[in-house]
């Protein structure tokens, strides 16, 4: 008999997540039924749109999030005993799942692809979902042109450092926005961004008016509210704007969202485009991106950093962590 | 020799437009050149946009607006005498144009085409740009879809009424956002919008819920701020927005506009659209948009009203009045 732990929400998040909204609990698992296959965690992955979505969801669910397992125990001749699978399963050591479910928060499983000498867990970021992120939400939605200026906010965290490299591999001149002059300087130095700013020390408007004389053609945007103003303030007619996060809100309910200055008035004017996206729209196309971004690793165009905490138990830190800002890259815990 | 009058912007508009920030000047014109037209204004638009626009350029300047003029002396064939012509030359009672001139913020002056037994101020609203603005901004922009849920705000405006009206056409279930229960009457009542709600006596999120049980697909979007926010916050996952007017930010300096709560995440979790446009980005469909709306407007499917206040002298209330909202569709000044 196999008994998983997993964490439960005990409480909805009100303001930063405390440790005393979940809590881990055991949970005795059936035996496997036919074409079922049971994986033992990990990779947990630990990203800021969970914040968000539990709300969505009663007390009692198990936390919400990608994982990726291997596979222990299997009556599925498709899923092989010793094979790695991404999940969208929650925070649970241990999980049996029925290919054929429709469970999964409309992202079915998937066995992990082989990356060579590269870590499994890249799965969970570069090369997964959040990597796909990257690349659609930046190539689709922005439709980027090569010699145009792009603005990345969270530009040190998963998506946003992948996003800026993304833009330099396309011809573009990339202006990161992070919380930290360690992050600048990496973003600078190491990914190869034109210029970094420093949300919390410098003046953005300023630091942005030098860093893009000829303005902001595409905007890739983790925060949402004032920071996105300046930035939108300083783009070129028919400028495009992609949504994939509105970090610097998600700590508040949804009834008293913080204020900021109306947008419309910029977005009529400079005929601007937003759009806000999850990657789940791209789901028929997860392996080509998946592939580019494999690739482009490969090719040592596309680095990637990993902020890795260890042990299941300690995954409410490593999220609490992650959404303070204290990760650079990929937050993950290794259970 | 012709003097013309015309009004100059004397200070820029601080808050509300005041009568003092415009002053009225006589101008001697020049005898006509080759190929140049002489036109004497007979209508005059005022329209939301010039309160922003006038920010833009220095104290001076024509005050900005199209209208229609007759020509009553011509060197120019193609522009013969009784002929009227829509030009985008400012609040002035007469004006040389060149046909060949770059002037005219990038709209270059046609000769009104024959709208048969109607008026020819119309080309000022529902049979020119502003009608344009009606149609592009929501087929282009919302394309929208027979059965989906149409919101429109200004909804009693020359623009807002048009839309809902095509709307309707287009088969969309259409609500109307409107300032007073006169204009929600006649919304209703006159022009088939299945709802209006009275935003200054209404409890918007309210009404809109009963309003719109199946959710918001399009929103089509005049005024910004905290109105576009509540529509938003109620859309379909995959909903459009298009963004004609801020007119709520409008009386409001750029770098004190009012502040509402930040809409990044309701656009990443619905995954919103939102565009802003200018009409003009559709210039070189003009005629098309011009023919469509006239054919609704003979098969009397498409209403429209106009506020006429008499006299050049009066343009200045006209411009007042209809940034208070006091006009029902398009407002116009009969010279």
């Amino acid at each position: 008999m196999v008994i998983a732990k997993k964490y439960v929400l005990a409480k909805h998040f009100e303001g930063e997540p405390k440790v005393s909204d979940l809590a881990i609990v055991d949970e005795e698992l059936p035996v496997l039924k036919e074409e079922e296959y049971l994986i033992q965690a990990e990779f947990l992955s630990v990203d800021p749109y969970m914040r968000v979505y539990t709300q969505r969801y009663p007390v009692g669910i198990t936390m919400i999030g990608r994982q990726i397992g291997k596979i222990i125990a299997s009556k599925n001749k498709d899923y092989p005993v010793g094979k790695r699978v991404v999940a969208n399963v929650g925070w649970r050591t241990h999980t049996i799942i029925d290919p054929n479910s429709k469970e999964h928060f409309g992202q079915p499983p998937y066995v992990l692809p082989d990356f060579g000498t590269l870590p499994a867990s890249l799965g969970l970021g570069v090369l997964g979902r959040p990597g796909n992120t990257a690349y659609f939400g930046l190539v689709e939605i922005c439709q980027p042109k090569a010699g145009e200026t792009l603005v990345v906010s969270g530009a040190a965290g998963a998506v946003g450092s992948h996003v800026g490299q993304i833009g330099k591999i396309l011809g573009l001149r990339v202006i990161g926005i992070a919380g930290s002059d360690a992050k600048c300087k990496w973003l600078k130095e190491e990914l190869g961004f034109d210029h970094a700013i420093n949300y919390k020390t410098q003046d953005i408007t300023a630091a942005l008016e030098k860093a893009a004389p000829h303005k902001v053609d595409c905007y890739f945007d983790n925060v949402g509210g004032e920071i996105s103003n300046i930035v939108m303030n300083q783009m070129n007619n028919f400028g495009r704007v992609s949504v994939c996060g509105s970090i610097s809100s998600y700590n508040a309910q949804s009834d008293a969202l913080p204020k900021c200055s109306v947008v419309q008035k910029m977005v009529v004017t400079l005929q601007l485009r937003i759009e806000g996206f999850i990657v789940s729209r791209w789901d028929h196309r997860l392996m080509e991106g998946i592939e580019q971004n494999y690739q482009w690793v490969k090719e040592e165009k596309l680095k990637y950093r990993e902020t890795v905490t260890e042990g299941f138990e300690n995954t409410f830190e490593a999220f609490a962590g992650m959404l303070q800002g204290k990760n650079s890259g990929k937050a993950i815990v290794k259970v």
